[in-house]
């Protein structure tokens, strides 16, 4: 029989993981929900027995302890298998109760997921709303797409997972009330990092963000949100049940995470400040993103005659694991969308992400390597020099 | 801050789980390999990083892992979100692909999760497909709904989680082969239990039926099964990824269970035997389903004069968990499809599905307490005597 691969996790002792976004090795707070998940939580919660009780009792205990994180109504919090189905899904219903109104506003710097979703529930009839140099979207650009009366749903995003801007979701929330059009707030990128957004009819969160598992959303709905099921099967929003490990995992994490957020964000703030001031000294590197309304933990800066890929592979073989819009396995190597929006250069660039265990030590190294390793890549494929 | 509700396993000593379909206590192994993939695996597998890579190769090995069991080519196997998302994208994949062809057709034991998908992919076009008293697809009725030059696909299952009938699927096989059309076959109740299929052009699986975690699908393709993305979001099969340590656990115990499978089945078709057997002398009891063709595991029988729930709550007071088709929380109280279609009582159904760790001892307490439990149900809706 064919044997799995197994990997030693030898971590090199400076290896720096700076790639949080989305993912993050799990505490021992949350490493110890998983095992109690399993123990406890293996039988399905929709059926009848004792241990299927138990089950769902789990389930609704993290329901519950997430939406009150949320400022949600526990009973309209729902698991979803993953934040892109949260996105298809809440889409889709909410545009199937929306009859006679077809169009579908979004942000241009939302996520593929969301933008994806949109452009499938919607075809040819998505109005996409500018913003700004540093991610703001245009409140009149949003207005003066709210003002057709074919508009079913309007999605504008908390926070930006690259740029690190947030939203000013008031104004936002304005312009979707006065035209009486529900709004959607994408806050994958933001919950367990800033306080939880107060303006949305709709709301998607991502527990991997925030220090649980991957494998499962959360999605939230305000009480006058109405929707219409729209896909196959009857379960209302995931399709043959979440996974009750994962959902106590993410309960427990972002309890973890609420716990110390201010202590921790000031400190991972003064990171990102520190990394924004270095880097913007390195030729030909340009800091992107608001300067103040933002994410604590998230900073992208574009390097000029780089690679994204290539500066990633370099920085990785010095033992620091960053991110970069358009680097992953699966990747087309298309241009940010995010970063053409807001006008920056669309490769070459870098994103760091910080969990709460990075050290100020981890960073000093990061920036003492960063500009050798810029210059080794742009070496390499012989870039003009950049006078400083 | 809302505190998450703890429930303590006080597992009764004389508690005894026989509702193991599609969920059960996970081994001693599998929960080492949630350990392992949680320790290992929490990295987003699609980015560039070494932690991605490694969590990479941890889902690569368990896709070639479960790949050999099943005969499938590791590159054709893919993690879904769960069966109901593998069946939904699988139907609509291979529909969307077969232009010009819009028509399903399905066995009439098929599970809800499939018939829902195959209508909501071809809404008022979906042929159903006659099956005999033991569950048996009919093969001349498959031959006569295919002979229609629109059909897009057909689905059949390979063994029914409720009967416990195991298909003749080279018989179906040479039907849809013989008029070109791509089967399906749901192999969620099977795999681990049975040989896997040996006729098949696409087939979904199910983890946490064979003892892996819940929260995981896996469908397999044949290299000719032609399919086109037919949902919002790039990533082929799994929308935003799937769990890493679900599927090295899901793998890791698809390989325990074929490892011990032939001598644990052995063990368990004599206790299905032997509750088959006491069953049917109880009286008003119809034991379902075909009596050899089957899966070693399952046995269902359905009781004359009681309600399934009550009968299920009556036993679940007495330490016994087992399952019933029209049992769970979210449940309409529809009579089982399944039932109907074999011309079965569709309500008192009780369904036993026996884990590898269940005893001969656990079986022989239920089946002295089977008659009193039914008969105490009987008395309290008043339902007439039953002449032995």
């Amino acid at each position: 029989m064919h044997t799995i691969a197994r990997y030693r996790y030898d971590m090199q002792r400076s290896r720096v993981y700076l790639d949080s976004g989305g993912s993050a090795p799990l505490s021992g707070r949350v490493a110890d929900a998983l095992r109690a998940g399993f123990a406890e939580g293996w039988a399905d919660p929709a059926r009848l027995s004792a241990e299927s009780r138990r089950a769902r009792a789990l389930v609704d205990g993290s329901r519950e302890a997430i939406a009150d994180v949320l400022g949600a109504r526990p009973e309209l919090l729902h698991f979803t298998t993953s934040p892109h189905d949260a996105f298809a899904r809440c889409i889709a219903g909410i545009h199937a109760a929306r009859r006679g109104r077809h169009r579908i506003v979004v942000s241009a710097i939302e996520r593929d997921a969301l933008a994806n979703a949109a452009a499938f529930t919607a075809p040819h009839s998505v109005d996409t709303v500018a913003v700004d140099t540093a991610g703001h979207v245009s409140i009149e650009g949003l207005a003066a797409a709210l003002q057709s009366d074919e508009v079913a749903l309007a999605a504008v995003q908390h926070a930006n997972q690259e740029l690190g801007t947030v939203q000013r979701l008031e104004d936002v929330a304005r312009a979707t009330q006065a035209a009486d059009v529900p709004l959607l707030v994408d806050a994958t990128s933001s919950i367990g990092h800033i306080d939880p957004p107060a303006y949305w009819d709709a709301l998607v969160a991502h527990p991997a963000d925030w220090g649980g598992p991957a494998g499962i959303g959360v999605l939230a709905l305000e009480p006058h949100t109405r929707w219409l099921q729209a896909w196959p099967d009857g379960d209302d929003w995931a399709p043959g049940g979440i996974s009750v490990p994962l959902a106590l995992a993410s309960a427990v994490a972002l309890q973890e995470r609420e716990e110390a957020r201010r202590e921790q964000n000031d400190r991972l703030a003064a990171l990102v400040y520190r990394i924004r001031a270095t880097a913007a000294q390195v030729p030909g590197v340009d800091v992107l993103g608001d300067p103040h309304e933002r994410l604590p933990h998230v900073v992208t800066f574009s390097c000029l005659y780089v690679d994204g890929e290539v500066l990633l592979g370099e920085l990785d073989r010095r033992g620091f694991a960053v991110g970069s819009g358009s680097a992953c396995v699966s990747g087309t190597l298309e241009p940010s969308r995010v970063l053409a929006a807001v006008g920056a250069l669309t490769h070459g660039n870098v994103r760091v992400a910080l969990h709460p265990g990075v050290s100020e030590d981890d960073i000093e190294r990061f920036l003492t390597e960063l500009p050798d390793a810029l210059d080794v890549v742009r070496k390499r494929i012989g870039a003009p020099h950049i006078a400083s």
